[in-house]
């Protein structure tokens, strides 16, 4: 089976748990809202290569770490969404959560979603329930404080931040929780794996903000320049644009080299260089240089 | 030592497992504006009664249980009083977190607080790993989906609802996962416990009932009238004050009653019966009916 469509029928069978007849159903719709259709599911499925790279002895435990992940990602996305952050109308080319079903139900999914996450991986042990609270710190410390995405939000309160920091909490520590996560499902040691994590969180962070700052909203899916409008901290401002561009494909090396020697590991490179391409295809890197050759021009 | 001293020694060992120098400082912040100074900490007091009671072979994985249901108790306050809910201003007779630290922080510490409440779970199953996934399917029952207070609070977004079912979802379930994870953090069967939590749980949300539509604010600390303002279902629009007061008295009878027959039941009785004391003294029932009969009298 192809990992996507093992992840998009886990991720099924998750959500469908928590949808029984006495679940109040504007909630159910806005959980599902949040989850289907999904992005790239880019975590668990370098949570799953990881997981295959090192043996993957309980695929069923392999599937719940990757499922984890993409919940806690989701439910992410519904309360950045809301009024107090980023108040997005658009999320994946639609509606987001906060927009289609409110704030209040936008604020329960997510923390629905989070428990979700949690529930899934606890049953996911049932063959090794011994790796069930490594896993669980993994997964904790990607998403919770001092140094997980909840931290990275919170960093977007405060008046002085380190750009670094900002963006390895944002996006990265979820990224270390996907490599180091698949390998603890397996039964490996994670540790060799926090390097490729946090190279790819990092590279996920610079090409985010490139995208904020320059691409066709129609290209992306949601609302752009947000970073620049909102004050908010990002490579491109500090950077430049071609900095940044330079500062991400150094980035993508870096991970695809932090690959420690393994099995798989010629098949996970090809996913990481893949997945360069998907962000930031080498049409769009070439266009912003032209657009921002040509307003150069114009401003000189 | 005192129950309350151990939990509270408890919850500040797992807040400060997030604080170090790398959390953003304002959420930090928040984080402890939620959870110090606390309520009566009624949960983990029932949870570590009914771990007592059962022989507490594990005292950590007890404390552990008990602090989690209280840390998702903070965190479902913390999103209960956001702009999009309550609105509410004050909390424990002082500023709610979303007043306190905007309502973004109150989102994220809130979510933060869901975290920490598995962490601290899967910490304190160091020494019996083999008790985590039950306890974590219970304690995710008693918060998430189809029934727990992310559903509970959910129902007050539906056009439609059973009294009875947003009651047992809104406060009962998590009374329910005090009961029945207490037994199971010390390795005895759960089911046993079950109606001790639902009884309670139905009481305490019909008490509050009773102090939100009749209570002098001074007393509780926290605005009232709102379930009212808000069209909320509530014992009191639907019993009448003397309904809802006679309910709630049986209701404390009946999971009195519910306590299964085991060494520490008499103590668990006494905390039982003291909390209906605490929640509606006899002397605010004769003062709320005494209100009731002269407002009878002048509309006359």
């Amino acid at each position: 089976m192809k990992a996507i469509t093992r992840i998009e029928q886990s991720l099924a069978a998750a959500i469908a748990l928590g949808e029984d007849g006495s679940c109040p159903p504007r909630l159910a719709g806005a959980i599902h809202h949040a989850v289907f259709p999904g992005g790239a599911r880019i975590r668990p499925q370098i949570c799953l290569a990881v997981a295959q790279a090192c043996g993957e002895d309980d695929p069923l435990l392999a599937d719940a770490t990757a499922i984890a992940l993409e919940l806690l990602h989701c439910a992410s996305l519904a309360h950045d969404d809301l009024p107090c952050f980023d108040n997005a109308d658009m999320r994946r080319g639609r509606a987001s959560v906060q927009w289609a079903y409110g704030p209040a139900l936008a604020v329960l999914a997510g923390d629905a979603l989070i428990v979700r996450a949690f529930q899934t991986l606890a049953m996911g042990a049932c063959h090794s329930p011994l790796r069930l609270p490594g896993l669980m710190a993994t997964v904790g410390a990607g998403v919770g404080t001092p140094g997980g995405i909840v931290a990275g939000q919170a960093w977007e309160s405060e008046s002085r931040v380190v750009l670094a920091d900002y963006q390895r909490a944002k996006t990265g520590a979820l990224f270390v929780a996907a490599t180091m996560g698949g390998a603890q499902a397996a039964g490996a040691d994670p540790e060799p794996w926090r390097a490729l994590g946090d190279g790819l969180g990092l590279a996920y962070q610079v090409a985010d903000d490139i995208r904020d700052a320059a691409a066709d909203p129609a290209l992306i899916g949601k609302p752009v320049g947000r970073d620049v409008a909102l004050g908010r901290p990002s490579a491109v401002t500090q950077l430049g644009l071609e900095g940044a561009l330079a500062h991400f494909r150094g980035l993508i090396a870096q991970a695809a080299d932090a690959i420690p020697d393994c099995e798989g590991g010629s098949g996970l490179r090809q996913l990481v260089l893949g997945e360069s391409e998907r962000l930031i295809p080498a049409s769009m890197a070439e266009a912003l240089r032209q657009r921002a050759a040509l307003s150069a021009i114009v401003s000189a």
